[in-house]
């Protein structure tokens, strides 16, 4: 009984007061009868996912979820971000986020998004895919829109050096700069890269079509956020459980990868905010019957808080509860769910904070308190207290009955 | 004013909701005036024990409690185990909990508890005690019913070992391993100790008494738990406090003598389920006359969570309540008083689980909150929040005036 784990995260969902919303947060504003009922049969608390006061990444967030100490295992998020697009990566592997971007004859940044390019990125990547420099492999992929990804493998390298992304437009791309002497070879390879990658895109029949529409050319990759592959055991290895995840964000995909779960795609789920959530709920459920572990990520809330939306961002709480009627109607009887977010990313910072989050865990072996309704202020005062990300696992596995007993 | 300690530790008293008590936990649906009093005069909070949904043994939970970390101390029961039975324990001895077991003409195991022996059991070990294999010396004693401790001294000893004991019944003892190289003299001496235990047991004049009897021969010990000794500080070196202890169980009681704390014995005190707790609290009050500490475990409550029984176990909490009337009664004015568990064990579960427990101090020093119940969920609402094991005792100490300055 109660062995079914299902994770169901409301990527950025935590907020503040909204002084429009009469100091409500949007998820407190917001229309959520499934989510109360939930937090209402169930045990709440609020949880630091890092800890308190550190704002997480949504990969940090996600590794601490999955029982990684993200300072032991975190350098940088290029290798998450390789998972997500479907890339190999390999312990010691040394990945970048990459931009697809447009610089001006005189090499300054016109635009980091290149117009922020949707179409035939595919076709640029792999006309940088595969190359060699210096006896480094160097492999490059496209992600989702102006996105992409770069792959360096070879023995000795590392991911201490600067961004060539100088964040900025106006500007030329920085060099790569080594921030240890361990980190030349990488910085020289990064460096080459870069150059190679404006010498082979400037004249690409794709950039000779859009600057025929009047489109920014995607004539330069400008890397950023070097990180090194860690050898991390998956959740097999750890907790003997099988586990899937249905999520729509690479960066997300990328970390459950690397846990070793298997990716389950969902017809209409995008990681937009059109995301199909229902679609996603029903995944879960079928998903329940052939894994112990399910985790869901639904992105939708984490795009309005970045947007500073809060009415959107209360819409999308209204649109998650409503999917999460899937669950109330279908949810096994034997599984203990957690419903929760990521991070905070509160609609007034624009951006992932370090507010703890709220959560709710529901199924037959927890101890049901008094709260009443999912919210940031009501959870705090939930029978859980306050977690910390790390503990959400062991104690879902606890209550699970998965846990090996430590002494006699 | 406020300098005397006294932990009363309600083995195994967290549970989970019970649907027949009306989703009641044991602890909840019992009458406990007495425990309601200390938690409503008191400030309440819930304990991890480790950490949370980690499942403690009572071992690795005593530890914690006294204020050692268990993921640095703890290697295996066995040693804690010796020091509970009254063996001399040093640093870097290798023990084992064992049972007297009974096997057949084949060596296969028919009894793991040799039908429960109960008598006699220290003529067998003598015959088993104080041998030397490979300069090796090796002991023997005999804990409760069909329990006993072998330990190994020598230089170079390892706890890295397989157990003998199969866990099962009808198959033969298992040969024990060695997990590292270094634990290749221990795996040898422990295959020819189990070995030889057979040779001596099989024709002991007990034993020819037993079948006369018609009782399953208790013929061959069966090690497990392999673990090392470690160098402890006491509670004396570390607080400077004199501290005793009164607990009915062998492991409790090696934890507590690990501690340096002096093992009080009180006539009644079975440590089962017909122990006489109103004795032991007798016998702590008079402790406190002598002592700057003083921890009391009642086994009762684990006992009945272990085998499930949710009515027995709360009627365990009504004579545990009717007993704290002693301290209710005659508890100093200036001692803070502890009343907590040291593990959940629901009876749904039958077994240790991760949940955490409530915990009530009461004192002179406390800030006293609105829990007018003990009780899990009562406590959860109190307002000490959510520790851990490892802060009781700085808590106590703190309140108790006890305590360095950090800093200037």
């Amino acid at each position: 009984m109660g062995e079914g784990i299902l994770v169901v995260i409301c990527d950025g969902l935590g907020d503040r007061p909204v002084r429009a919303l009469k100091g409500a947060s949007p998820l407190e504003a917001a229309t959520r009868p499934n989510m109360n009922h939930f937090a209402g049969k169930g045990a709440c608390g609020i949880m630091d996912i890092i800890s308190p006061g550190v704002r997480p990444g949504s990969d940090t967030a996600h590794l601490a979820i999955l029982g990684f100490d993200p300072y032991k295992v975190y350098t940088g998020r290029g290798p998450f971000e390789a998972m997500g697009v479907g890339m190999e990566v390999r312990p010691g592997d040394v990945a970048f986020r990459c931009n697809f971007s447009s610089v001006n004859e005189n090499m300054e940044i016109v635009d980091r998004r290149a117009g922020r390019i949707r179409e035939r990125t595919g076709e640029l990547a792999r006309a940088l895919d595969d190359w060699e420099f210096e006896g480094v492999k160097v492999f490059f992929k496209e992600g989702t829109e102006h996105r992409g990804v770069l792959l360096l493998r070879a023995e000795g390298l590392s991911p201490l050096v600067s961004d060539p992304d100088p964040h900025e437009e106006g500007v030329r791309p920085h060099e790569c700069v080594p921030k240890a002497p361990e980190a030349a070879l990488t910085a020289r390879v990064v460096n080459a890269f870069v150059k190679r990658s404006y010498e082979i895109l400037r004249d690409h029949p794709v950039n000779r079509d859009r600057i025929k529409a009047g489109q920014k050319p995607a004539n330069i990759i400008l890397p950023r956020g070097a990180g090194i592959m860690p050898h991390l055991p998956s959740i097999k290895e750890r907790f003997g459980m099988s586990s899937a995840a249905l999520a729509g964000v690479a960066l997300v995909k990328g970390i459950c990868r690397v846990a070793g779960m298997e990716l389950l795609e969902v017809k209409g789920a995008t990681g937009g905010l059109d995301t199909d959530m229902g679609a996603k709920m029903e995944a879960a459920l079928e998903a329940l019957e052939g894994h112990d572990m399910v985790l869901v990520n639904i992105k939708a809330a984490d795009l309005a808080g970045h947007d500073g939306d809060f009415r959107m961002k209360a819409n999308v709480v209204k649109r998650i509860d409503k999917a999460l009627g899937v669950l109330r109607k279908g949810l096994p009887r034997d599984v203990h769910l957690a419903l929760t977010a990521d991070h905070s990313t509160p609609c007034c910072a624009k951006d992932h904070t370090g507010d703890p989050v709220p959560l709710a865990i529901f199924g037959p072996n927890v101890r049901p308190d008094n709260v009443r309704s999912f919210g940031e202020r009501s959870c705090a005062q939930g029978g859980l207290g306050r977690l910390r990300g790390m503990d959400l696992l062991p104690v879902l596995l606890d209550l699970a009955g998965r846990t090996e007993k430590f002494g006699a």
